[in-house]
């Protein structure tokens, strides 16, 4: 039997602090609110429902995730973040639709005591978006993260927290290949100091998150933390880090069903997906510059998943085309639909059509909550820097250099629980169970 | 580093024998020898395609599973059957209308040449089959056994064979609960004896396999070998058998998707299935009696993947239906339309569907031809009895008493493939990778 | 210009009755309840918000439908009904959750004063009904038909109308062949004495409807007036009917996308439809005997329209399949899905899949509407029996022996507005439009 | 009765001259040359295939077309045209992949005698073609006219042909607007001799047919012969012209179910289109500029069916898009899928989807067919100028000025028949049927 490794207990409360205080964040909000006064069930989050199998089948040991690892209540949790928009938490959530108003009253009174702080915001690098109002005058890139520091400071006092973390959930970025301030730590604090452009927002509040000893996660397909300059910063300050980019709706189906169409060796010549949805994502999505940084994100995890340079006359030549379509007539409600042209035996053509009606925001707030839970368990764990275990949350996981990274769904699940597992001094789980067959 | 177990080696010729030469047979059949002439890629096969991983990722270690294990060769396979029709394996082919006549022409004379033996045949237990002129005279169920061993010993020593298999490739027999006869070797011998009604033919086949020490897998959701009284001649004559169902079409997505659904604890409230299609099989499953059989298969699936007892919020009412219906404009050409009604963050709806056009022969034939080796390797190997890690190729997998079945098709991959790293001498795979991220 | 024909003036009030009180006939009551205040619109309904074309297409004369012929005004409506269930209509549109609370409430005080009258009901033609508690004590049908008709008259008199109209909203019932107590008035009326089992309740309430003077039309695929007993009566009473069978859902979509595929002479091989319900109609439809009658009125149209005795190359051959499967998860949203193999130049095949999201009750409520108010405009304009150009509204349209039915929806429209035009006196529109092209 | 109109009888043979000799011609030729041996079925086509209801609906009077009005045959039918490929028909059937070879191969001998004469083409109207071999050496626009007229002349002796038509099977032209130099007839003729870069190769051909009597129908939604200048030479010539853009696919059903909803009255929010397809056709539309062309004959059939203009509150904001992706995996095959979200009753919302699985040049060429049969008829019968009762065939039709078009498939055809009807002395078709109902 393996030794558990130490865990500090979650004493007192964790301060949730998010970057974006639209549909994603609020509800979220909304959702721990009502679940915790036991309005409505938090379905979608592993923290909350998930079990774990321990030990063998026979066994039948099972635990709820959250009574086997020493994870925060949701009972201590205190939500806060930064917006261009000053609606507070109730208001931006009527607006953003997802939830219905009898949900949002029920829990009204705290959701309006949820204020926006200023945002750190520019319009080269979200597009789109009309009538910000709540973003403060122009400042230097380091005057901002200074401003960030101290927000930061401020919510952890007058909140009473013991703990904080930061989960992105703001808009897509556009998209820029990394340049070499981000090359490493020193030539990014550089930048700041010079105010370098290529020096986006969502960097800002994760270079100020780390500096505070905030662990990050990072819900959109930005660069972000994904660079050897914040994988520097966030080893130095002993910080956990995750990213990124919310796996929902059609990535999540994708990185299910691709798995399953290799497990069983059938080929794949074209997967076309297209997405219609009317959410203020979907409005800024519509501008090719920002849909770009999505497109990089979307079609890689077929080709990690599939292995082309293994099965070349599998995978080798597939035609994959993403398309999001700005479509108002939806709202939140996003629908993909997906056609894929495969093939079997002797090379025989099938076909499968997907058609997802999905809420984009109901599926990623459960992931908030999730890496707000396990980013702080992780450093609770004197865990830092990259978490590649938490891959199962993110459309691009963030890994190690020199490693690939893990897109098949249920080997992310599998890396998840066999981590904890691990720290728990528990055996991993193979699936071996040749001692139910084998004679001593 | 673990020991291998030894394992003979592959020498001589392999005879794969198959109740049953209809479309998934013969297509099985001209697939094999077009792929041995490189006429043709054997798609939709672990054994000839699949790649393995060993050790760690950085390693790059990723051998051919047939180069890994010691797998019977395909220019080593010699093939024969029974069926209730007389056609030689050409003329069934050109009948079922899956491969194009192009494909069966550049193997013909190969197919002319496997002409059926005389089936055992009861239109009690397969109905709405007509016309059927390769039956033998009324006979006892005893000598239906002798014969059916003669013709096993008359087919290993025409063809030469060093070692057989036997694949159950026929039609779904009528759904009847396991009896009395069915609880002991002893009871089953005495019930051949006394002629029982409740011996279906498909037993008849499978007692004279494991007597004639041939290992056996059931490609339908009949009882077959899944009962007391066969694992006990299995163990005694220490042959290997596996079964039941091949898992394909929409079961097999099923077995994708739902594993996907519950990784994430999103709650299913409907699962609504129905399948058209237009072949034989379509024909025979038309009959309610028939069906039955196929609806308890695949209804069970669901059930064991999702643990409604472990997760009664999101499994535990779900309204799950299946149907099949005969639409002959279709032949072969089956499609499966799925709608599932899901639920997310504080129970909010959301719906998908999935419109899979496949072609059942072109799924089922690669899992002959991967059951054939697998038995046989475990045959070499030394194992009897039911072997639990070929689950993956099937809708309801056999397995010891008292556990549970696994039907997750990526729990079940990873078991196949850690049982033949395990046999090797490998280490077993965890995707645990801390060891990337840890200092020493 | 030929001459209008007479019509009497709608003046005073206008009762609609309907037997059934429960999805259909309460989301009627509350959709004109709702219009009428200005609350919401009466989308469907072609005699609220339709316009006809008069004249030539450079005339620009297109008035509304209600302004073109004198109809009985939304104001001037009063709704009553009889339900085996003692429910008001409030609560029975609340259990039937078609419409939302909010729409419910605004006219919650008018939905509650309606309530039901005691049904004429009978478990051997409506099963799986359970709970009823507002049937009267047994008694003979000729007491059922002098019950209703007391009813009848009571409320014209409490409800000061000047006209009624029934409109049939009951549950479909049980399927059995015209008998010979349907085949004359006299053995009829002789049966009603008899107490002959072989009439249904729903001829009850028709009976004593044109008996009483009351125009009659009938939603469900019931016999009811469809036979020449009840043709006698009617015309005898100079009354009007129309029948059978509201044209909604995937029937609805079946005669737009037929007489597409027929106008441009596309092949179909096979049409295989289903549908999943949750609601009554769906759980009384999942019985076998229910569903028959329903499957007479479903397959019939396909073969109608298609004249596969002109077009037996294109049409002769046709594989159609109809399934209904009670799915309780959805409630009234129905989901219709269809299958059509399609085939074109040179016999090559295409497929349309369609996939319909539709809610049963929004759909029938505006035809329970149009037909109120058409069959009280041609009382008006002295018409009597069979009303073929309401055929637009049914599955299954009532028309003179030795005639086809047209099921075309676009042939229904055409000779429901060319109807309306010849009433008033108007040309009929032909689309030829010669005179923009030829010079004179 | 009225008078029937003089039409010559179809003495000779006729030659059909189709600019493009890509997938849609060779797919019409080859068709054609079957049916004419009675290897196939030229299904899809009117003309060929389709009957005409005469007189009252108990007079059974429902001849076939081409017995009712006097068409060419199939047997007096020649081939030829133009292509910028030099490509002989069975060769570029073949490359096109839509019919198979058994089919091609039964009339190979008649498809290689058809050989593409030099076209007129510029890159800068079709860009994306490569390899271009078959195109004259610069010349001037004038001369191109000069050139065709003689291919013209040169084709009608040496095939000795009685009549010819014309119709544009080429590629869609990039998008321009019409320029002065389409005003008039005078204008278009001095462009020509000037070389006028608006004046696209479509329409040097237009030009050339026309002026030497030979009547032009348009496949794609080029300008070609919808201005005035053409309209103008049209009638100074006395030859019909029809147009534009074949009414296939998507496009086709969308013409068939807007006005099904419409009949109904039920509302539409949005209707999102997109397709995939892998032919020439596909990579030439994937070019911004090309698909511009497309998406404005495409967007306006909506626009125009549902006349928002009398129904805003049903069609007065609709979000329409449409969109067509390149998608290699299925050559020829193309995929629609369409999302529509309809609302009705009290604006409840409901969707339709539909998946339309087609082959474009399977649904286009009996179009082609039918419009030279028609056009031929049109001539003989001293029609000239647009022929509105061709709309039928097309996306855009062309139209007098003052005159809105008809897309509503259900009008076209009522219009197509009822011109035929009108020009053969029958009585229009009203669908009135009255006479069966009233006394007299």
């Amino acid at each position: 039997m393996p030794e558990p490794i130490p865990i500090q207990p979650p004493v007192g409360r964790l301060g949730v602090l998010t970057p974006g205080m639209g549909a994603v964040a609020t509800t979220f909000y909304a959702g721990v609110l009502a679940a915790r006064r036991g309005f409505a069930v938090p379905v979608g989050s592993l923290t909350q429902l998930g079990h774990i199998r321990l030990g063998k089948r026979t066994e039948d040991r099972n635990p709820l995730i959250r009574e086997f690892v020493p994870l925060a209540s949701l009972d201590d949790l205190v939500f806060g973040g930064w917006d261009p928009y000053s609606d507070d938490a109730y208001t931006a959530a009527m607006k953003a639709g997802v939830l219905e108003a009898r949900h949002l009253e029920a829990v009204g009174e705290e959701l309006r005591a949820i204020r926006p702080m200023k945002a750190v915001f520019s319009p080269d690098w979200v597009s789109r978006l009309e009538g910000v109002d709540n973003v403060a005058e122009e400042e230097s890139k380091m005057a901002q993260v200074e401003r960030l520091v101290e927000d930061i400071e401020r919510f952890r006092i007058e909140e009473e927290c013991d703990r904080l973390v930061m989960i992105w959930c703001g808009s897509t970025e556009a998209y820029r290949p990394p340049a070499a301030v981000h090359q490493s730590l020193d030539a990014f604090e550089k930048g700041l100091k010079e105010n370098d452009p290529e020096i986006a927002p969502s960097q800002i509040y994760a270079y100020a998150a780390l500096t505070a000893g905030v662990p990050f996660a990072n819900g959109a397909p930005n660069l972000t933390v994904d660079c050897p300059a914040m994988v520097e910063l966030a080893d130095r300050q002993g910080v956990p880090i995750a990213g990124k980019d919310f796996k929902t709706g059609q990535t999540l189906l994708k990185t299910i069903i691709a798995p399953g169409l290799k497990a069983r060796m059938l080929g794949i010549r074209g997967w076309y997906s297209t997405n219609i949805l009317g959410n203020r994502d979907g409005e800024v999505l519509d501008a090719p510059e920002n849909f770009r940084t999505k497109e990089v994100s979307k079609l890689g995890v077929l080709e990690q998943i599939l292995q082309p340079d293994l099965y070349p006359e599998l995978y080798g030549d597939i035609y994959h085309v993403v398309r999001i379509n700005y479509y108002p007539p939806r709202g939140d409600d996003k629908e993909g639909w997906d056609n894929i042209d495969i093939f079997g035996w002797l090379g025989y053509p099938m076909q499968i059509k997907i058609d997802f009606l999905c809420k984009d925001s109901i599926l990623a707030a459960p992931l908030v909550l999730d890496l707000a839970l396990f980013l702080d368990l992780a450093a609770r764990a004197g865990k830092k820097g990259i978490q590649e275990w938490l891959s199962f949350y993110f459309k691009s996981p963030q890994h190690a250099p020199g490693l690939y990274p893990e897109n098949d769904l249920f080997i992310q699940l599998t890396k998840l629980k066999n981590t904890l597992r691990h720290w728990m001094g528990e055996d991993l789980i193979t699936h071996l169970g040749a001692e139910y067959y084998e004679e001593t």
